[in-house]
């Protein structure tokens, strides 16, 4: 039995998806910057492909930059709305948990001389709002939270960041790449001036991604050059790509609703079968607000990487915390942002679950792991006798 | 018949190269970062891929960094060098007839009070030796100057400018976008720091791109994130497209010797053809000193876009000059350094010849030209009675 749960790391491409991108390799194969017919006509796919993104989250067309990935849009948002509007003021503020890239990226606003500000959270994950409230000034430029957390899944009040952000003339931005498939997101409903979104998270290649920018801001372009996608973002399409972007949030948008149903039934099966049969197992992040698609479970006395190697030899897959941090063996910052240890952080199971999951491979989970975390914890020489 | 004759601004995929990504889709879809069997058979076909990169340009695997498209590259190199060794010098060189992603680039610099310097290339596009080494002194950090134009196909003495380069302890950055796939490059030969590549311009899939940086150099990296690539281009890896790239390189490079002779045969015939049949017709760049693919030339009194658009009537796509800039309808600020008068740099068409080409589409062309070119002129208040 295969049990691929690490959707959140890498998704398979949807057939439908790859269906759709591949005229675009050899056959409408011109630079839709050219001036002749399957120029033309590459210019219009990939306007097509823009309106199919901006419909999945309720932006006009041409609010849709397309970029060559989420990390790449929030370097473009967050580097190029502080630079590009420092005269509002200096601080910027993010979340505690924010991705790898907006915590790095944001390393680099320091070094330029903004002062940056981490919104703490509580031990569910969620952003503390009073002490938000406290910290965004009218010096502040730009507020970045994410949509929801890639790691423990959890749902931030997005609407309610973005309008207290407002009221101090502040912009907001948010990385939605764990968040749009998973749960509605209605960038005009929720007052989001910029919001980052990956391909891949919606079943579409690996290679693209999007921004969507509010009607009115201009943030200072990253990728330098040509001047493509409306000025923002420079370099020869990646045609194929952006088809197979829209397309997938096309599907997307048809099929979330059931799906996300769906997969939170699974979930709660995986997390309740694990929590009831794995002593000392608990649940990271917010019991209810969170993504459709992750459970995130903290085993104590083990290591995380162990777990997953394990697990591997069994055919099941999962994550330690962020792909994108993986082999770093640092214990996840979000996980310590919400007060968990440093020795239990590293025990910690991220499941995201995906559209190739069912129950039978749920259940195969609850069944394998008990004898796998028992195992390891024999092994391990914090585990208490009893564990043994 | 049809007679796509613009491959500088845009290929079709090798089905070779379809075939090879195809399982990195929605098989081995496992993010290379991820601790378990499907990350590390991406992990590993990446790692294959750098080495077929490599081995096309004589670089070893490791100097080879994947980006989303030689765009990146150019602002990995360029902006990455020049921030991170400022201290050796203030002066930046690049060559009057860069690429526009170069030009726009060290426009940044000059922002970020850098001094940059075009030095001045001669009526064939060649760069002028004699002022360019009166312009390098000791505080320069960076020379940049493209091995082969994308415009009008001249191959620069690349081993030269880096040599003088290096004799003043400056880094020596090459676009090679236009070369790498038409002549023999070798990084180590030549003595080339830093390198750009495109993807799609060995046939392979848009999106993706590359950089040799040169065993010792450490740009400061451009996208800020999760620390792939060795900490110099963050964001989850395009698999697929590397992998395609990969691919491509590796065709590219047992193909090379004999499609470049063939390519050379077909645009001498076409350029002759051309050049004997249309009167006030000319060649631009060097005569000799061209990449195998390119033919770019004059017509007088007719306007580059009019006469692309009649073309594509007959079937035959050709460009006014680089697709990158082809909707501005600005001149060609390559043809203006050739000191070509703007109105005649408007009627100038490129040629870039590919795999798909064969001799009757070139006879096709050079039949079906003198007719479009006839017509043109003919409604032209610029044209002299006698060509009317």
């Amino acid at each position: 039995m295969k049990a691929y749960m690490d959707y959140g790391a890498a998704k398979p491409v949807d057939q439908a998806v790859i269906d759709a991108m591949t005229p675009y390799y050899s056959k409408v194969y011109g630079n839709p910057a050219a001036f002749y017919n399957i120029g033309f006509e590459a210019y219009n796919a990939v306007n097509e492909a823009r309106e199919q993104v901006a419909n999945l989250i309720g932006a006009s067309k041409g609010e849709i930059i397309f970029t060559s990935c989420a990390t790449e849009s929030n370097n473009l948002a967050i580097l190029g709305i502080a630079q590009r509007y420092k005269k509002r003021g200096k601080r910027v503020i993010i979340s505690e948990i924010e991705h790898i890239s907006v915590i790095n990226i944001s390393k680099e606003l320091t070094r330029q001389g903004f002062e940056v500000i981490h919104s703490p959270v509580d031990s569910d994950g969620i952003l503390d709002m009073k002490k938000y409230k406290e910290l965004v000034n009218n010096d502040t430029v730009l507020v970045s939270v994410m949509a929801a957390n890639n790691e423990i899944g959890t749902i931030q009040p997005i609407k309610e960041v973005a309008e207290i952000a407002h009221e101090h003339d502040a912009i907001f931005h948010t990385d939605a790449v764990a968040a749009v498939g998973q749960i509605p997101i209605d960038v005009k409903e929720m007052g989001i001036d910029l919001m980052s979104l990956s391909s891949n998270d919606l079943y579409g290649p690996r290679g693209v991604g999007a921004m969507y920018l509010r009607t009115g801001l201009r943030p200072k372009p990253h990728m330098i050059g040509g001047g493509q996608e409306g000025g923002q973002r420079s370099g020869s399409e990646n045609v194929p790509g952006i088809i197979g972007m829209g397309k997938a949030a096309e599907i997307t948008l048809n099929t979330m609703d059931d799906e996300s149903k769906r997969l939170t039934k699974l979930r709660n099966r995986l997390s309740k079968g694990l929590l009831e049969t794995i002593p000392e197992s608990y649940m990271n992040g917010h019991p209810t607000k969170r993504v459709p698609n992750n459970a995130n479970i903290r085993f104590s006395f083990i290591e995380g990487e162990a777990l997953i190697l394990s697990l591997d030899q069994v055919g099941i897959n999962a994550s330690s915390g962020s792909a994108c941090l993986a082999k770093t063996l640092e214990p996840s910052h979000v996980l310590r942002a919400l007060g968990i240890e440093h020795e239990y952080a590293h025990g910690s199971l991220v499941f995201t679950l995906g559209k190739g999951n069912n129950e039978e491979q749920v259940d195969y989970v609850i069944e394998s792991m008990p004898d796998v975390v028992h195992k390891l914890r024999a092994m391990s020489p914090l585990t208490p006798k009893e564990l043994k």
